[in-house]
């Protein structure tokens, strides 16, 4: 059970160039891994299609369930960059231009003669938004209410996260304690279930390696917020494996 | 707008270990890639923890949206591999024992002398269920109605799929033509829309590449169902290139 000061998210990645398998993406797996040092509980990812109304949807679902939801992709300048307009129907928002985006474009790019010109279309928001600094290109993020709109270029969101993170709630950090042990996962599954039922706030996970090149055995982990506990499930485990002449690497 | 003879697709990726950042998901990447092969669309990809009712809520949404759901995690033998229970209770069927899968493991591990070993918990199913043959291990996955069950080990899981390719509807396939352009994306945006305007039923993707080292421009997409629609709206954009003095390269 997940203690109730611990803040939750959830992430909305968007975009078509991931569906179709052409991009591979890597902006949940960093955020994941950012979130989880922050104490903060991922909770679910949603992957989606640059669509309208799928990212409403998506939207409305997780930012009613968790403490935030981050969303990355679809906030450049081209047509097929809808994600400002989805977020503003979402927060029922209308969408303004913001003048100090507006005006840090005008001061980099000269050459904007224009309100049309396509780089401004980066300076409309939702009303009421709050920027995001981008540490690489001009174009900001932004924040309405608990959720965090951040591009889709991983080098630019992740200046955007970092940029963010210290507004962020902290939670309580997980303690975890991991090893490996060459036998087949099957082979503990019994002691593991025991030690699972008598340690229920410690979440065990036990995950089988099986690929060819590596070596075949199975990673334990054992985590929760009390030290104390997870470190007395697991040395039961170490201690059983030890008795059971099972070889074990601690991670 | 999709064709209505396009299947359509979701994954259901389970796994603790992928939400708090510890492992990167391989499988949906694969999957995403192999179902364009097919024809099949993919619509969206959650990535949920090893919560039964979290797996129950996601499968029911999913399975009554599209074509096919596809999931991925926790069919091995330990406590925390609950898919199998929450697939049956999602489909509010019983789980049985598999007659044909208890004799295959019976038959590899001869050591095997009761019914609670841990091995045979892979041969528990929810009822009815169709087997998805495994080509590595002992253990395989399995299909109720439009939801594929398979294995969370990237090795596995893609032997499952090879295995069941054969008995999913094919979909026609996508037409794509790519090209980047040596040029801020911001600066072929109003053309890229007008294209877009004209042709609807083309998709047009626009993908800014940032990283440091790589080259900065931007990656075209151009898909469709209508090869020659997808091609003279490509050949529009290529002919303002060369009128614009824009560097592109197809890819």
């Amino acid at each position: 059970m997940l203690p109730k000061t611990v803040p939750t998210a959830a992430l909305l990645i968007i975009g078509n160039e991931i569906l179709s398998g052409q991009t591979q993406d890597q902006n949940a797996h960093f955020l994941a891994q950012r979130l989880a040092v922050q104490g903060i509980s991922l909770r679910e990812y949603r992957t989606i299609p640059d669509d309208e109304e799928a990212i409403i949807e998506a939207l409305n679902a997780l930012r009613q369930k968790y403490t935030y939801v981050f969303t990355t992709g679809g906030i450049g300048p081209t047509h097929d960059d809808i994600t400002v307009r989805a977020v503003a129907r979402a927060f029922n928002r209308k969408i303004e231009r913001n003048p100090k985006v507006e005006a840090a474009f005008i001061s980099v790019y000269p050459d904007i003669n224009s309100k049309d010109d396509p780089r401004l279309r980066m300076a409309d928001m939702p009303e009421g938004a709050a920027l995001i600094a981008n540490s690489i290109s001009t174009a900001p993020g932004f924040q309405v209410e608990n959720v965090f709109v951040l591009a889709g270029v991983p080098d630019i969101m992740q200046g955007m996260f970092n940029n963010l993170v210290p507004q962020l709630q902290k939670g309580p950090l997980l303690f975890t304690r991991i090893v490996f042990c060459k036998i087949f996962e099957s082979r503990i599954a019994i002691k593991l279930e025991s030690i699972q039922n008598a340690y229920p706030d410690v979440e065990i996970g036990s995950y089988p390696s099986w690929k060819q090149e590596e070596e075949q055995g199975v990673k334990l982990v054992f985590k929760g917020f009390n030290a104390g506990e997870v470190e007395k499930a697991f040395e039961e485990l170490i201690k059983y494996a030890h008795e059971s002449a099972i070889s074990t690497r601690t991670l």
